[in-house]
């Protein structure tokens, strides 16, 4: 659970200024206003949250796909079939933080009605922080699950090449007093993004995060951009095969059940010249209170939490056992405070985007250090 | 995905002896005829897959809690409550097996009728492998999937003592020729049962396995054992925190939704004098002929499984790629030709149990060498 520093050189934007220009800056890609909407309320909660690496900072790269007519701006999904319990999307290769809105709105709904809903998306791209569509069913008092599949950047246990993407894993739950569990999690060891810091402080790789191109453990960041990502749980020996199964599994429930592109056959990430991304997301969402009484579940995630954070620790450990979510709420209350917090390299990015499409940032305060 | 070779001294009983005499015990014990057939298809099917932990094995231990009140072996599930997609089953104490089977049959009714439908059970007992119950599902041609939760084994990321369980998390889905896909694993790096055979074979455990009782990792097997179990990941600069993750997120879904004894609280493993077990368990199925022509996901199924065994593999590799369950489907293949092959400590114990109730073993050929 990582606990995110300031960034040196770094400024805070307010999250609200920030949503106003990443809508009307989406806009000027051709988006319709609604859809643009749902696309900044999505990617700046992920910056919101510490995750920096699937918010705004992407826009470039969405914008890349667009310009070069990979993607449609204007798209909106259509649901192709549904039943009582059951629905499935396409997304007309438009946006995926709105098709999966749109789907994991029609999930809570769908569960309110009858218990529990699943709501599955093919023909879509990336649809930013899973965490952000299943603490949308938690906020609305339901438990929700969020999976994607993504673009190849693991190898499956034995494997040498990256065939199946990061694949992640979102769960949400409202928890009472102590607003929510949420568990949002790549099913690689880590994300690539992670090598990419290692590669910045020089450091050495950890053996169960990434092999070489020979299929051994990677020991420097070039070894492992030259090889694959490994699934949680590193090598066969060491439970590898499990973390395996898991992202197999979400490219099982996403784009294998939508009849999206299977894992292996995904263009390689924000790559224009490779086509359509034709991702695949899943959302399944339950209603505690259609088994109980309205709170009792909430109730009960009090009393589970209390249990927990209330464990001894081992002596050598950083401080009390953690809640999943626990870090990123609590990078939301201090973006609530001071202003989302973006790195240098971000900023830049921005200010390229908001000189290319006219439309200026707003006030960024420089990071006191 | 671990590969069995045959024990010393072992032997070998047809399955369908085997299932014919455990059924005859459990009714020994006070079980209702049907219950008792369900207790002995699940408890011979994990011999029959090749997991002899879950099995006829843990037969004993399932008396000792009949013999001392702790479970009650006449005891039928109930429904509690229902809506179209979702349904609470209370199992009244009695053997996890039969009401799980009767929750997962609900569960697949009802996704054969709503699309997609969602089944928990409380107040109940161990259910043996988690990865029989997807199978029904996969084998009727949904997705399902089985959750439990279990008795403290596990370290949370950050804590000393083991305070959740290894909570099982099992998928299955029906895969045209190839049969299945069955992801059936533990959410801790290894089982306990692991920590037991590295103890016989005087092995050095791989430090993402436990902690010892100073939560440090625990180099052998006394250390794990007077200490926990460490989640999918290991420690927290491995990951270990999304296999707490993952733990965690198995009980909210089972115990905590179905309202359940809470994971910390839960007894020891098989320990009548800390009475009930007061399990959670939940199942989620899925038709993906809801949402598309019949036998069309099973299609993309054989795409899928096409791709991955055909990756390219690291020269150390022992083999081709895998398909969670391949190695239990092979067990089982074998069993089929050859019976289910019992260690030496399996038989004796399941001799003193057919001599304490009377119920005469069936015969067993003694493995060539």
């Amino acid at each position: 659970m990582p606990v995110y520093a300031d960034p040196a050189g770094g400024v805070a934007i307010r999250a609200e200024s920030l949503t106003t220009w990443t809508t009307v800056l989406v806009e000027r890609l051709g988006t319709p206003a609604d859809i643009a909407a749902d696309v900044a309320v999505v990617l700046v909660a992920s910056d919101r949250r510490g995750i920096a690496s699937h918010g705004t900072a992407r826009l470039a790269r969405y914008a890349a796909l667009i310009e070069q007519g990979t993607m449609d701006p204007r798209a909106r999904p259509e649901q192709l079939r549904a039943r009582p319990a059951i629905a499935l999307f396409d997304a007309n290769n438009g946006w995926g933080h709105h098709a999966s809105r749109v789907a994991v709105d029609a999930a809570i709904a769908g569960a309110r009605s009858a218990g529990s809903f699943t709501a599955v998306v093919r023909n879509s791209n990336h649809y930013g922080i899973a965490g952000w569509y299943a603490l949308r069913a938690a906020d609305a008092g339901l438990i929700g699950i969020s999976l994607t599949n993504t673009s190849p950047l693991v190898a499956p246990t034995r494997a040498l090449d990256p065939i199946l993407g990061t694949n992640p894993i979102a769960v949400a739950a409202p928890a009472g007093q102590y607003d929510h569990f949420c568990l949002d999690m790549a099913t690689s060891t880590i994300p690539r993004g992670r090598i990419e810091v290692a590669a910045r402080r020089g450091e050495e790789l950890q053996p169960s995060w990434a092999i070489d191109h020979e299929g051994h453990p990677a020991i420097t960041p070039d070894e492992a951009f030259a090889g694959a990502l490994l699934p949680l749980g590193g090598c066969e020996e060491t439970g590898g095969y499990k973390g395996y199964g898991l992202t197999l599994l979400v490219d099982i429930l996403t784009g294998v059940l939508g009849g999206s592109t299977p894992g292996p056959l995904i263009a390689p990430l924000f790559s224009p010249r490779h086509g359509s991304s034709d991702l695949g997301q899943a959302f399944i969402v339950i209603d505690p209170d259609a088994i109980d009484e309205p709170g009792a579940f909430g109730k009960r995630m009090e009393h589970e939490i209390e249990l927990l954070v209330a464990a001894r620790t081992a002596p050598n450990a950083p401080g009390r056992v953690l809640i999943p979510g626990e870090p990123e709420s609590e990078a939301e209350r201090r973006s609530e405070a001071r202003g989302v917090i973006l790195d240098r390299e971000h900023l830049e990015g921005l200010a390229a985007l908001a000189e290319r499409y006219g439309v200026p940032l707003p006030e960024a305060t420089p990071l006191e250090r």
